[in-house]
């Protein structure tokens, strides 16, 4: 019988780098010969997709519920494991999956104050006892972030609007989520300071997967 | 301060008169004074709608999840909570619903075997105690259900096909899901007999529409 594979998620704020990191994580285990399917959330799925355009339809007619929110977010979490990440695992594959639960946690709970409790409730009836076996999150300080956001914009001859500077206290909400989860589950979480160069943010990664999958085999 | 309007809900199998008696009860009601508000589900709202769009879709690409799909039944039901029901029975007017939780108890829990405790815990995610004060259930034996449907169709040049005769035993795990739920709420439901005619079934419902209110007042 084949082993089951090892579940991988990176989570982080805005302009942590997330996407480069993932794809590193990504090539720093094929060179160990693991075979991994490399998957995002929210979406993952085509049917996923499709309740993600409806979470981000601005239907002018009515807001969504805050209850609703959360159980279409689930359902895309739910038809992606079942399609994508169980499968995967189960057929000895690892999976490395740019956010998961814990941005729900961090963005709808820490950001924008939806009940920790519910959000829980629905993790148990989704996830049915999986959950990551490691997840590496990109940690800044949200001033950092948003300095990064407005070098970015900046190169690209955009500014940070008024819009913008006002998500602060936001960006520092879904750290604070961020956080707590960590804090919650010490044992699955590595913290990655995003704020050094790219090579020492990545030279760290190197070293935490080294550790961990040295550990799992 | 005004009192909290009352919640009925109408429910019951293929053919057996749901939709002419959702009317009656309606009038019914308001030839007592009462402010009524006619819904149902699944959809009820735009949004609503829109998620049974999604719960319709038959995408050849993958198959919908169970899980998936039970979270986006209570995603729109959320929604219809939030802007239609609560809302009505807040301002005191009345909700007389075409279909409610019940329904999914018998159609997916009894009819397509999905976990009855599954659905119960997003039932109470979703509802926070809210429950109908009556529900009103017309039931009829599978069979006349399957004999009105087919002379139905006749009258329309249509027949029952065979995959509408295949659906014999599905129907009787409908009304088997729906007298589990009446069994485990008897307080809440009045299950009154849809064989007869219509003046027969109208009657009954009338008199225990008139028991109920009267109780109520």
């Amino acid at each position: 019988m084949r082993m089951r594979g090892r579940f991988i998620t990176l989570e982080g704020g805005e302009a942590v780098g997330k996407s480069t990191n993932v794809g590193f994580v990504v090539s720093w285990l094929e060179a160990q010969g693991i075979e991994v399917v490399k998957t995002r959330e929210p979406g993952g799925t085509p049917r996923a997709e499709a309740i993600r355009t409806l979470l981000l339809d601005p239907d002018p007619r009515e807001a969504l519920d805050v209850d609703a929110e959360l159980l279409l977010v689930f359902a895309a979490r739910a038809q992606h494991l079942a399609k994508v990440i169980r499968p995967a695992l189960e057929s000895g594959k690892w999976v490395v999956c740019d956010r998961f639960t814990d941005a729900t946690f961090a963005y709808q709970g820490g950001g924008r104050g939806i009940d920790w409790q519910r959000i829980s409730e629905l993790e148990r009836f989704v996830q049915r006892g999986l959950t990551p076996d490691l997840t590496l999150l990109l940690d800044m300080a949200p001033e950092a972030a948003r300095e990064r956001l407005a070098s970015r914009l900046m190169a690209r001859n955009e500014r940070l609007d008024r819009f913008e500077q006002e998500q602060a206290a936001f960006f520092a909400d879904v750290r604070r989520g961020y956080l707590t989860r960590a804090h919650e589950a010490p044992e699955r979480f590595a913290i990655v300071d995003a704020t050094p160069s790219l090579d020492v943010v990545q030279a760290r990664l190197a070293a935490v997967l080294a550790e961990r999958v040295g550990s799992w085999r």
